[in-house]
């Protein structure tokens, strides 16, 4: 890791600069596929997954049977670790649930919102080295909290053509029972264009590598809706002296193992921790399978010794996917943080608890897009409908105003809506 | 308007389908000016102000005396409509607020979600024939209530310099006082770039023609977010025997009017009001100003006859931006509606209502997104950070599951985060 003490402006800004994205163009990748699908259906679908995922398959859908023997497969400990997840995950989100308030803005002028779900969205699983049925999880229970009339998962199998029984069991937990084995470009072309076997979908979700990532990009031109633009994910650890040396060695760990472009920042308002951290940090790394994954993560990482003071807008200005506060003035950072994902409060909250199983989402904001978007919640799967209901009443002590600014804005049309109904109740 | 009599599906389809939008493509011109702008700053702003609106600025900002003099300009009556408008639209979006709630998901795991206003938001105002100070009114307010720290906003100016009262009168209202005479690619490049004159903001927000619309969607390629993707705006009124021809006749024409590419459509379980709705039509078109906008429009447009149950599923297949239902069976339709943008319920509560003053939002998802998108609201303001705080005890609830999870995805340090912990306090 870098070191940065005391920086000044410049060298600061150079310690929070995120690790350049490779900026390779798939469009014209990602066109020629979706063309293909657009034109040719299923057997481009199939086409493209001998291609890239090398695998055949004669048939795209996960059978009932497979669903149902992956849950003989995966040990007890496992399955019950997913169901304690799944609840919490459960609890926390349905917790988003808006109430339908009728508001009277004036004497007979009603106004109310109701939230619908999305009728279809469809939920990307990455496979490769790790099944990621967390994923499935944070996608699937809000999906079926918001009441989505059709969820479809595509996950790329593995080699001999099944699924991860974790991810399927995941999956059959929060009620998904439609899977299909496909993953990369073809999986998006297929929910965003439709084939004989693959819907169409309204909305998609999921994390994937760069062929998903410019996938979901180029989906938007159909129309389709995405959870966020993505990524490399990132984590931002707040210490001071009284911190546990160890804890911190083990966070920022937990997020440099995730990929080689991951990015962790420690933050320290004392001077003497770096070293004990970094001999931490070998210490741990010593032990972990994804070592070489974690140190070059590491490389792109900064430890920056600062002021108190200067703390908050150093976290706003980075507005970090992952926060962990573990100071003796957590308190006061918490009431300033404006720009962050997902934060993680005081020494016994590893930021591992919220990917998994604390009950918030691990679909979060990378890339300093805290700054405008939120995580994924209850709110992704769903669209609020406003509605009106105005009496006669209501037209006659709403209508003049209407009439006004309809008339200033050169809307006549608009204007006499209200006068016809004005004049019918004789007004 | 075409009709169609108990359309079969094919043509149903044909009846239902959108004016084609004008593919020209922009983005060529768009990058230019992009380009130009983060080269040369102000000065570009300036250059592309003259070449393309022909108006020459000393100075981009409106200042305070121009905010004030507005007021002095407006009749009391415009006056009064904004503010009560304002009033209406301020009470509704304020119910939209979201209280924090803590949610223990198990015992020693809190869990809560913080609504904080994006810092820094940029509103973009059309000029052009009308000044859409109802616009300035539908995104100032929320911005406000969001406490978004920075609101700018961006509207054109006329050819004399100024900019019409009404639209300072507004924003003045709402509490906008940065306010750039700008429109056009020049002025989205400004908010998504920063010049010495114009922020870089975080979201862009609000109609255009073809080349904002353009312009905002290449924002996003400098992470800035936007409300929604913009499509041509549509009505949709269902009707039967007992509706009142003359509200439906001023229901279509206010959409008609907005541009020669709105699409409005009557449904009707009636057959025989299409005749007196056409002979309606011609009447109120005669005394419009817009009437030739409005006749195009209407050749867009189609009134169909159907069967009351085929109703709900033309509804929520077309996905309409607004929908005014003025049956005998309203009620049963409510409970049906999964994709609109906003609802008009009863012979009273014409469009225009939602347009000016009801309190609804009148920016709203066109062109079929209602399946995907919300109107904009208090929430397209504000991002929802998560918090958890996790206590000794939490961790020893939770820590074995976030283990068991963690192992099997292959991610060690994620498990060695939980590990260490439960080790310092000897489980």
């Amino acid at each position: 890791m870098k070191k940065f003490i005391y920086p000044d402006s410049t060298s600061l800004k150079i310690a929070l600069t995120r690790p350049s994205m490779d900026a390779i163009d798939l469009e014209d990748l990602v066109r020629a596929i979706f063309d293909d699908v657009k034109d040719n259906g299923d057997p481009a679908i199939h086409k493209y997954t001998e291609q890239f995922d090398s695998v055949k398959l004669n048939e795209l859908l996960v059978s009932k049977e497979e669903i149902y023997s992956a849950e003989k497969i995966l040990s007890t400990e496992l399955k019950v670790a997913i169901q304690l997840a799944a609840k919490n995950i459960k609890v926390f989100h349905e917790s988003q649930h808006e109430e339908l308030v009728k508001i009277e803005t004036m004497p007979g002028v009603v106004c109310w919102r109701k939230s619908v779900g999305i009728e279809k969205v469809g939920l990307y699983i990455p496979g490769g080295t790790a099944p990621l049925f967390s994923t499935v999880l944070m996608l699937g229970i809000p999906a079926s909290l918001a009441r989505c009339k059709r969820v479809v998962m595509c996950t790329p199998s593995r080699k001999d053509g099944s699924i991860h029984p974790a991810v399927l069991f995941a999956a059959s937990l929060v009620g998904i029972d439609e899977i299909y084995k496909i993953g990369g470009i073809q999986a998006i072309a297929g929910m965003s264009i439709g084939t004989d076997s693959i819907p169409k979908v309204h909305k998609l979700f999921g994390p994937g590598n760069q062929y998903v990532t410019a996938a979901k990009k180029y989906a938007q031109k159909f129309g389709l809706a995405i959870d966020m633009p993505a990524g490399p994910s990132e984590l931002m650890v707040v210490a001071d002296e009284k911190s546990n040396i160890e804890f911190i060695a083990s966070d920022l760990l937990s997020q440099a193992e995730h990929g080689t472009d991951s990015q962790v920042l420690l933050i320290s308002t004392d001077k003497t921790i770096i070293e004990k951290v970094e001999i931490e940090l070998k210490k741990q790394l010593a032990a972990l399978p994804r070592k070489s994954v974690a140190e070059k993560a590491l490389d792109n990482s900064s430890i920056i010794v600062v002021q108190k003071d200067e703390i908050l807008s150093i976290i706003n200005e980075y507005a970090p996917e992952h926060l962990i506060l573990q100071t003796s003035f957590n308190e006061f950072l918490l009431d300033g943080i404006v720009n962050a994902g997902s934060v993680f409060i005081g020494d016994f909250t590893p930021e591992s608890a919220g990917d998994y199983a604390s009950g918030t989402n691990h679909t979060l904001p990378t890339n300093g897009y805290a700054k405008q978007y939120s995580g994924v919640s209850l709110d992704s799967f769903v669209k609020k409908i406003t509605f009106q209901q105005i009496t006669e009443k209501g037209i006659q002590h709403i209508g003049p105003a209407i009439e006004e600014m309809a008339k200033e804005e050169g809307l006549e049309a608009h204007k006499n809506a209200v006068t016809v109904r004005l004049k019918s109740i004789g007004v």
